[in-house]
């Protein structure tokens, strides 16, 4: 076996653990704590395995969708988590990712941070069934989660319909079928007094 | 589309939301809390992406070991997490986690709720080179988090050198590759005190 090879992939494994301390501005559907980034990406692949069928493509590879959740996050670890509702953060995002991207994925030997890197901007770029697919999901989980919580992170950030679904709406290039159902939540949701119109 | 059916894989995704609460008696590198299960499994299946190549099997499906990774730990949603050392614990560990599975992965439309019981099934019974694999990933994530924070864990639980070579012997059946590393780090842990003989 190649050690020098094994030796970049544990530095690699032992570096992402940093993902686990990444807070995110969704509650736990109990509302004792703030997600983190790591048990989101964990949450959004096990999504992709049961909602699969409700992509928009047929010809969507699922297992790619998988793996490039479990990666989607890992720049965060040097960018941090930026709330999707904040504009201004939303500013310098890309350049602050792309320099994570470069050191994170950088410790993995080059073909696997050629791989890795790939899968990740394949994601940010929306582009490919499975990209939009993934993309949905990474937004659809956060939605659910303030549903179960009445909106809890919502309105500590004063966000209202119209963001929420300025942001969300490009669920529906991934699964129509999702984003049907979730606009009835959020619909839902301004009835009940939970986000603000 | 089948609402019922959505119905049920919602309710199923928002219930495993609770497996972030579970915690585990593993430390985090940097050694501020205990990890809990859900990134856990974020953290092995992620493994199972960059480490694939360390199979002893040749003709393994690593999309298969990283969904069996992603739902191994499911059951522990009711079941909780059994400490790998705790010999008591581990007696009637099967029992209570055949009751978690029938309720946690019924929660799904019974199409799914047996392929992933499945999953889960053939994890446990380490049969297959999928599950061999995964089963030695699971083993040796633990390791390197005892070994990065000096066997902390390990001394807080008076764990000794046979208990860890013996529990984890087993993941020279999924790599040989990975547990002829692990050995050397263990006896390194032993020489430098982190491990009581």
């Amino acid at each position: 076996m190649d050690q020098q090879r094994l030796q970049q992939q544990i530095a690699f494994v032992l570096e992402i653990d940093r993902l686990k301390t990444i807070r995110r501005r969704t509650y736990l559907t109990d509302t004792s704590r703030f997600e983190n980034s790591a048990e989101h990406s964990w949450h959004v692949a096990v999504m992709a395995m049961v909602m699969a069928e409700h992509s928009n493509f047929a010809d969507m590879d699922a297992s790619r969708v998988i793996r490039m959740l479990l990666v989607h996050d890992l720049v965060e670890i040097d960018a941090g988590d930026t709330f999707a509702y904040d504009e201004q953060a939303r500013q310098d995002k890309k350049e602050r990712e792309q320099a994570a991207a470069e050191r994170v994925f950088g410790l993995l030997p080059a073909d696997q941070a050629a791989a890795f890197r790939g899968l990740w901007e394949e994601f940010e770029d929306r582009q490919t069934p499975e990209a939009r697919f993934a993309a949905a999901l990474d937004r659809i989980q956060p939605l659910l989660h303030n549903l179960c919580t009445r909106g809890k992170s919502w309105q500590e950030h004063g966000v209202r319909e119209e963001q929420v679904l300025a942001l969300n709406r490009h669920s529906a290039e991934g699964s129509a079928a999702l984003w049907e159902y979730a606009a009835r939540w959020i619909q839902k949701a301004v009835e009940n007094g939970d986000l603000p119109r």
